[in-house]
């Protein structure tokens, strides 16, 4: 690769790196991004179970190829209601022959169908709950010493306290900091709680005015620069970790607010699955464990770039450039 | 329009307004952006010179549609080097021919050729001059109260003091600011400097590693989160006010850091001309003076939104996400 390139791909495998100068051996290259995560042990890497993976067959591109976003669910006890509704919908086929009908760019793709729409493609199960809006954002604990945030994850052994590990780094919204792999905000009055954001590829559930919540039939995935104004007045339910380009590569919508106006095209869901309904071994992933040592790593390495490509490290990095990192499981 | 939608779209000139119930006349509908804007004055609205418009015509769309991108360059004092450099590359019609070869994911599409390429269209004109690294940051003055800052911009009639707006919401990167109509970030180190920034359609100049500063024959446009980490890195030259959805469109790449992989086709790039080249009244655009009293109520808003659809107003917002408006002139 002869061409002169911008520096490493933040969403990509690949780096500059492998085209930089071999560095002197008493003068190796400063550490990036990838190269940190490439030195995590196999034990700070957590399995994400497919049972939490909602699988969204698209279809087929223009070109033939096929289109699935994959996107992970959150873990208790964020956004519990919503997600349950959405596992309810899934078992129901709720989503198999609905669409895509909104695009709006820098914004987000939205899908889905809703009870109010006379073209809604099935009833919706009678199994959805309305989660209030005090379910935006959820109750932390301190440990005795005023210390250290946990929350509380309900578990088949009991519940078990999960700690929120502080993000050092300034935020324009709150406080921050990482829950078993999950970015989330905080704060302090009247009783310290956390919320999921809204990032790039995150996904919540769209919704009428308030006291609206939404049920979870109809989502949508950001597509454009974090939307953190949306924090704590929309239910965050989950991210897309493969297959976010499929939305975000959609024609833009020209009607109201960004839905496809008559005669544009819809993009067809063809289904919507969860990862453990389909074929073992096709949907395995694991995130980088947010506690661990060498996630605090990479975090102070997106704040502070001094690989080849850099002249000036940042000294700061907002939340949603912490792009927390997953793979596919090797093998 | 029926369907439940998301919070109104940011990006687009519509909002949830118009389907939000009528206030009582008692109590107004607290402010949008969207309302703010709607009520700035003549006087407040700034003209961008057709000159400063770079008009970049792709193929047309799959689909029989025209795909043109309009990018306004920066104004002097910023990235003065690149920008003289890219009006060189337009007027020797250097880019008609090239193409879009690059597109990453939540990170950029980028087009032109390099010098170093084989396949180059046609020889770069000798007029380009090799920018400086020192260039990435402009030196500002102080006054003597020692209160406001500012930069010198060039004029016809001798220098001018710009003033830089201090913005006065927390940034995750640095003290922050406006000046004529853009984003700056701002330090105090060895004498105050500003800079541009990476934001959602942002155009830089791709370059090759350190000490190489880019010439402006490669650009790119960033189509995903901001990429802050990027500032001071890299030269910002401009930003597309319109079209920057037909960049973020585009396939993805696959090849090494998203560059095409042979057999993926590039979007070829018919043309490149200024706007002051093309038929008077069709480029004709202004921005919102960010100096003005209604710049200053917009940046409020962006930060805390009360209208219908927010129940928790953030209390801050990052750089990247209070875009500077800009509209096509009427009539």
């Amino acid at each position: 690769m002869t061409k002169r390139l911008l520096a490493a791909a933040a969403a990509s495998a690949l780096s500059l790196a492998i085209c930089a100068p071999i560095a002197a051996q008493d003068a190796p290259e400063p550490p990036t991004p990838n190269s940190v995560i490439a030195e995590a042990t196999a034990e700070e890497w957590r399995a994400i179970d497919p049972a939490d993976l909602l699988v969204m067959r698209l279809s087929d591109a223009p070109d033939g190829s096929r289109r699935e976003v994959v996107i992970q669910l959150l873990p208790e006890p964020f956004s519990a209601g919503w997600t349950q509704n959405i596992r309810s919908l899934a078992a129901a086929r709720f989503w198999d022959g609905t669409s895509v009908y909104r695009v709006v760019d820098n914004w987000v793709a939205q899908w889905g169908d809703g009870e109010d729409d006379k073209a809604l493609a099935k009833p919706l199960p009678d199994t959805l709950t309305v989660v209030p809006e005090s379910d935006y954002v959820t109750a932390t604990i301190r440990d005795p010493e005023g210390v250290r945030d946990y929350v509380m994850v309900p578990s088949d052994n009991g519940p078990r306290r999960a700690e929120i590990v502080i993000n050092p780094y300034i935020d324009s919204y709150s406080i921050t900091g990482f829950v078993d792999g999950w970015p989330v905000g905080l704060d302090d009055e009247g009783g310290r709680t956390a919320w999921p954001v809204h990032c790039y590829a995150s996904v919540g559930v769209a919704r009428d005015l308030t006291p609206n919540t939404g049920t979870g039939a109809e989502l949508y995935a950001v597509i454009g620069h974090g939307p953190r104004q949306l924090d704590r007045n929309i239910a965050v339910v989950g991210r897309v970790i493969e297959g976010v380009e499929h939305l975000a590569m959609l024609p833009r919508g020209s009607g109201g607010a960004g839905v496809y106006a008559e005669g544009e095209p819809h993009t067809p869901i063809e289904w919507v699955r969860m990862g453990d309904e389909l074929e073992a071994g096709l949907y395995d992933f694991e995130y980088l464990d947010t506690a661990s040592e060498t996630f605090g790593k990479y975090v102070s390495v997106r704040a502070n770039r001094t690989d080849s490509f850099y002249i000036q490290p940042a000294g700061g990095v907002d939340l949603c450039n912490i792009q927390v990192p997953i793979r596919r499981t090797a093998g």
